[in-house]
This record gives structure tokens, sequence and C-alpha cells, in this order.
């Protein structure tokens, strides 16, 4: 839980991280080839195979390094100590995710509708959600700890927040409203005060 | 909004409907073929290209199908007139699903994750979502009616109910985890008693 932080990745291996989220832009996850990123990559494709040997462990790095833009993201919008605050920073940015077009949540859904059928998609998936989880729980457990919310299962919580931010960004995907971001994270707000604020109603 | 419930099916129809189950179940959606369903079924092939064109169109039959399967098990349960009984009915059977294999329920994902490239999916599960929207706001908007509820907007409250019950629906799948329906089945009472009941906190 956290130990995958930050992996360290040279310039070229940064190149084709890019090139493959521009891969999966334009061809969707069923057919993304590693021609197809090598078309989005400045340099010899054979500089890829170097690196990956295959489009599965490319696409397992290319969770990982999803994954620390994430939490960079995180690092940089780290206002203050306040758990309420901290909480409502990680559901904002979990939710309306990184500047993503439709077309890149579009070939994720995909890739996640692979992970049964593919155990390393499974278990990066997996890894990526229990350091989420971890961050949302370790938040909630301040806030306990500091009086702030009540003393509810920090991990519950997290499990909670991660199932309606989920269903919000696949529904929304799926049926192309705009709303549904918006209209969860107001539910996420009122299950925070109902649930779990101290001093509320 | 409902006006297609109940399609009229044959028995032909309804075998094809079966052996699509099986062969869903048997293959996932990417490796189904016309053939894997043909082997599923106990008459000659060609009757099932008599009735559908193409996988696609099977397949939106398909979807019509399980719409008239979660009716029909709404239809037996229906116990009663009362709207907070009625709406923890509807989230029951919505968010524990008939009785499926978790084969079949890998593949669902897999069928939506196709619905943003094929316009015949994509429109077939929002007619489908469509009208469960509708059943959970009627319920919803009977007991603001009849005052066991607040005053909220039911369709918003259908949607958060929609969105959580997805949620929780495709982490079980990714993550295999049993608790996430079970944890978010409680939850889903904690918003209808925090957000909804007119007497309680």
């Amino acid at each position: 839980m956290g130990e995958d932080t930050g992996t360290e990745r040279s310039e070229t291996q940064t190149a084709i991280m890019e090139a493959t989220y521009r891969a999966l832009c334009e061809h969707g996850y069923a057919d993304l080839t590693m021609q197809a990123i090598a078309d989005e990559f400045s340099k010899s494709k054979s500089l890829i195979h170097y690196h990956y040997d295959t489009k599965e462990e490319l696409l397992v790095a290319f969770l990982d390094y999803l994954l620390d833009g994430f939490l960079a993201k995180v690092e940089e919008t780290n206002d203050g100590d306040d758990p309420r605050e901290r909480l409502d920073t990680l559901v904002d940015i979990l939710l309306s995710g990184p500047e993503e077009s439709e077309d890149f949540q579009i070939a994720m859904l995909e890739l996640r509708s692979q992970a049964p059928y593919v155990e390393a998609y499974r278990e990066a998936f997996a890894a990526n959600d229990q350091h989420l989880v971890g961050l949302l729980a370790d938040t909630v457990a301040a806030g306990v700890e500091s009086g702030v919310f009540r003393d509810v299962d920090p991990e519950r919580v997290a499990e909670t927040i991660l199932v309606m931010i989920d269903g919000a960004r696949s529904r929304s995907v799926l049926f192309g409203s705009g709303d549904t971001v918006a209209h969860t994270r107001r539910a996420i707000d009122g299950y925070v005060r109902s649930h779990l604020v101290a001093d509320e109603e």
C-alpha cells in the first residue's frame, strides 16, 4: 500500500507512456498494438520493445504511470492538514480525474473490463486501488483521531467513496451525461456530512 | 420509459437468449460468435440467423431480455405499497442481481465497455437504465407524495442509488471482493435514512 509511489522513469520511458496515452485515445484498447504506440512515438520502435516486451507489460507500466500522475496532483494541491479539506481535495481529484479526454476515459473503461481476463492488469488495478483506499482511509483516520469525524471505520468509508466515484465515472462515460459527476460530488458531500462529520446532522 | 416492458418472445427466441447467456459465460464478450451461441442452442443454427441478422442485433435483444427478467423478478416480489419497502426491494434486486454466475458478470462488464463504440449497445443500455431510473424515481415520488420521504428530487435520488449500485457491481467483479456489495447495501440504507426518510436523522 504505497510502495509503488514515484517509480523511477527515464525520459524515454515517460515519452513511451505519453505515446501510449495518445494511442489509447486514438484506437481504444481492443485495437491498441505496439505499432500504434510506435506511431505516436518520436523515436525508434525498437526502443519500445527494449523497455517493454509485450503490450501487457507496457500497459501495466502505464497504469503505474497514471497512479503517479494522480499522486503528483494530490501532492501539488496539498492544502494543509485539515482532514475534511484534504478529503474534499482527494474526492475532487479522483472524481474529475486529470484533464482526460473522453476518448481516454472510454479506453480506460475497456482496459478495466479486460482485467478479469488478464491477471497482470487485475493486479495493477488492484494495487492502484489499494493505494487510493489507503490515501482516503488515512485521511479519514486522521479526522477520527482529531475529532472532526465520528468514530467510523476508515477503510469502509474509503470503499464507499470509491464505489460512488467508480459508479459516477463509468455512468458518465457510458451515458455521456455531464451531470452525473456533479450530482455524485454533492451526494458524496452529503454522505460525508451525515455519516462522518461529528458536529453536523 | 417503460415502452419496452414485456417484449413478446417466441419459445425459440427465448431458447436463443438462454443459449446466449451460456455462451457469454463460456466465452466472454470479445470471443462471442454466432457459432458459439449456436453451440449452446439445441436447434439449427439457421434459426438463430432467421431471427437475428447480426451478433449486435442479437445482443440488443439479449439486453432487452435481461431487463424483462429483472422486471419479472420485481413483479414477483411486489410486496405491498409502502414506498420505503418497495425501494428496499428494488435496491436489493438491482444490487444482488439475478442468480448470475461471476463469469456472466464479467462478460456483461465487457459488453458494457463496448457500448461507447457501438451505438446499438449504447442505446440499449441507456433504454434499460432509463427504465430503472423511472422505477426507482416513481417509488421515491410515491414516498414524497405520502409523506414518508422528504421533498427530494426523485430522479436525482434514483441516479445516486444507481451510481452506488453500478460502482459496487463493477468493483466486486474487478476486485472479487464479496464484501463490497454488502457494504454498499448498508451505505445505500444510510443514504435513504439520512437523505430521504422524513422522521429519522
